[in-house]
């Protein structure tokens, strides 16, 4: 007993990418094996003491406020945690020169004593300490955000890889935990590279080992194998790599197609693959549970062919605009049946918030309706990111109709979101979210899409575990 | 005496657009006739006791915190008061369709008691009421924000204008009080609209006469002469309002070639000017003191005009992706010698930050970058943005020289920024801004500037007077 809990009061969510849907009643959450899910949703319910009658359930009744709702958690499909001290910076450079200029120096820092950040060091580094730090400060802030579910990149590093699964698994972050696969000599810096194949290959084992015996289940924890994005890897890693995916069955992430010069440095390094897609399919590396994250340049065909083989899409439109990688066409691979998330890439985003995310992406497909004529077909809706970072983000990371809404069966993977009450004469709380009392909820949902941030966050569950309440 | 207060810490600024300025050092403010000037300034104080000696006055010292500093006060060269309880709610809607469906209704709800959005009330409509709650609310907010400079567009009604004018002058924010000219009956709703020319002056005049009332001296409060933008207007009240700006030497503040059916509308409304920019010259409205918002789709031969008539353009980024209306050059603009400032342009951006107008504006500018064959020279840095949000500002709103910097002679308008600090165990404040405490002081802004917000504004001066602090 005592592993029931009701939830009463304004459930939204988006079942489908246009469809804001906005109910009233309580849900009955049972944790048994720790697992936190839906038993009975009943949309009837008008009061706590009606849900413990109807549901026949003397368990304790959580409430949303009157300014308040239950939204599905969102989910980061493409997020750098070791990147996070390096939000915002990124000056006027793009993706190829960001990566030598500010990110492997950072990334390096979490592992390597000999990393340039600590040239200047006046004390001897400890990079395990600097990584503790950031990622216990990146999760902490994800979960602020009302991000349940991540995928990490974390370094080439093992140790603060692991690290990174123990922070989250402790914190209790839904977490797919990626070390980061490198170890092209001409691609990837001297001090920040696997030294061969052969250790890519064994880091990575030892790495979701050791995923594995942290959570068995795989479920709230688990590996995701990594190479950084083709360029970086040697082609017999890549298909090392795809062979271990396809042999253990695991969830593969990588990047594709951020960037034209990217697109043509793929070019020249896999002269024998047609298009970048092509190199990822040749080495085994397009599965239904591998992620793309970007995929801004993709040709018609390329998107097809990902279809075909049930890959998924990441799209991270702050990344894409702060390091001007160009307009990734969302409403396109939409249309041709890709799946797409959303990601923060951290720190190409130079957010953590996946609210921020839904933002950027209505914003990006603006952007596209624009440069195709004003077409406003292209144009995301509040409803549609929304969907993206819930019901999307599950299809990419392989928990369709387990995560992104509140129905029997789903995970309680959970943000209770609070808004600020103008009062009268014009006072109010000091969030971003204004509600003056004669909004509709749909133009609350849309007010607290555009301007909400961490302050809205109430409460955050996963699995029906509280891991996050917002400091009053 | 008791009129000097002394300020010191780090002071950062950007005097020229490029350039990041970062001092330690003290500066002397002097309040007499109420006006918070910076008297001197010492880049060699090291401390606040130096700093009394250095300036042989025994005055109290604002000293800022270790991981904060000074910043000079945001200026808002475009900010619709009236539209604040609509930030976020804009659907798929573009310009036109945006003011018929959201916007004409909510303003109008501000004066008139058969406006749309009384429909359904239960309660008698009390738009003065209304009004009180809208305007206290978007100057707290903006204040909160950093603004100690913001060019408000009201709404048509008198009283709430006036209003709006009695609330920004007690709370102490510099603002120029718009209220709204529209006539044109082909393109105003019956509900809302001036009944003839003569209404739209007198109301004009009453309302200059008013804040003249409040401020003789007009150079905290003023009014700014607002013709909604050229399709709402008669063309003779637009040659009416251009003369009274010249007898009076008044501000004005008006839109121009923000969408391209907008654009279409001006041809077939005024055939006989050939562009959009010659219908405001024409009505003698292109001034040295007239504010152009948008300036979205602007040809070069419009550009140079407005650069001959001195005439400033308010960039208001957020709003243009919101509603899809195209990508404004600023880079083009500043090469040609336009002067350009940032508004937030509530409600049609979504945010009444200037800080996210900074961030939108680099966005917006590696888009520009990016349509342009990834050609990076169109991007704006951080410095940039900030010294368009400032100094940029201050040209626009005709106060250059007298805000945006920390020179001698330059008022006392400021804005506080803390950020916060990140433990070596991770451990931190809830702002959106973590420091780690390795960075540079030059990447600490740009974090700043991309994930701050008004937990990151401690306090905020105008003229010397506290106008804001944060509660802790």
């Amino acid at each position: 007993m005592g592993q029931e809990t009701i939830y009463f009061g304004r459930f939204i969510s988006t079942p489908k990418p246009e469809e804001l849907l906005i109910r009233t009643g309580a849900v009955l959450v049972n944790k048994k094996n720790g697992r936190g899910v839906i038993e009975r949703a009943d949309w009837t319910v008008n009061g706590p003491n009606d849900a413990i009658s109807k549901f026949g359930v003397e368990a304790p009744v959580v409430t949303t406020k009157e300014n308040g709702f239950f939204f599905p958690g969102f989910i980061d499909t493409h997020i750098h945690a070791s990147q996070y001290p390096n939000v915002g910076i990124f000056g006027k450079s793009t993706l190829l020169d960001w990566l030598t200029t500010y990110t492997f120096p950072l990334e390096s820092s979490l592992g390597n004593t000999n990393s340039p950040m600590y040239k200047d060091a006046t004390e001897p580094p400890n990079p395990l300490a600097r990584a503790k730090a950031v990622y216990n400060r990146i999760i902490s802030r994800t979960l602020a955000n009302g991000t349940t579910t991540a995928s990490y990149y974390a370094t080439i590093h093992l140790d603060a890889t692991n690290l990174l699964a123990d922070l989250a698994f402790d914190k209790g972050q839904r977490a797919y935990i990626g070390r980061v696969c490198m170890d092209r000599p001409e691609t990837c810096p001297d001090y920040y590279r696997d030294e061969s194949s052969e250790e890519t290959l064994t880091n990575t084992k030892a790495s979701i080992e050791y995923c594995r015996s942290l959570d068995p289940s795989g479920e709230l924890l688990a590996h995701i194998i990594t190479p950084r994005f083709a360029p970086s890897c040697l082609s017999e890693t890549l298909s090392k790599l795809g062979s271990l995916a396809k042999e253990e069955d695991i969830r593969v992430q990588t990047h594709i197609s951020e960037n034209l010069n990217e697109v043509q440095l793929v070019k020249e390094l896999f002269p024998d693959q047609a298009t970048y897609t092509d190199v990822y399919d040749h080495h085994g590396l397009l599965t239904p549970r591998t992620i793309l994250a970007h995929a801004v340049h993709l040709s018609q065909e390329e998107m097809r062919l990902i279809k075909e083989r049930k890959t998924k899409v990441s799209h991270c439109p702050a990344s894409n605009s702060a390091l001007g990688s160009g307009f990734c066409p969302v409403r396109v691979m939409l249309d041709e049946g890709v799946e797409v998330g959303l990601g923060t890439d951290v720190s190409g985003g130079y957010s953590p918030s996946i609210l921020d995310a839904v933002r950027n992406a209505c914003i990006v497909s603006r952007h596209v309706g624009f440069i195709n004529g004003g077409d406003s077909r292209y144009n995301l809706g509040v409803a549609e990111g929304l969907w993206l970072a819930t019901v999307g983000g599950a299809k990419v990371v392989g928990m369709e109709g387990r995560l992104g809404g509140f129905e029997e069966g789903m995970l309680w993977d959970v943000q209770e979101i609070i808004m600020g009450d103008v009062s009268s004469s014009g006072d109010g709380e000091e969030t971003g979210v204004d509600i003056f009392g004669w909004e509709q909820w749909d133009d609350r949902v849309a007010k607290w899409v555009w301007n909400g941030d961490d302050r809205n966050v109430q409460r955050v569950w996963v699995g029906g575990r509280l891991v996050h309440e917002r400091r009053s």
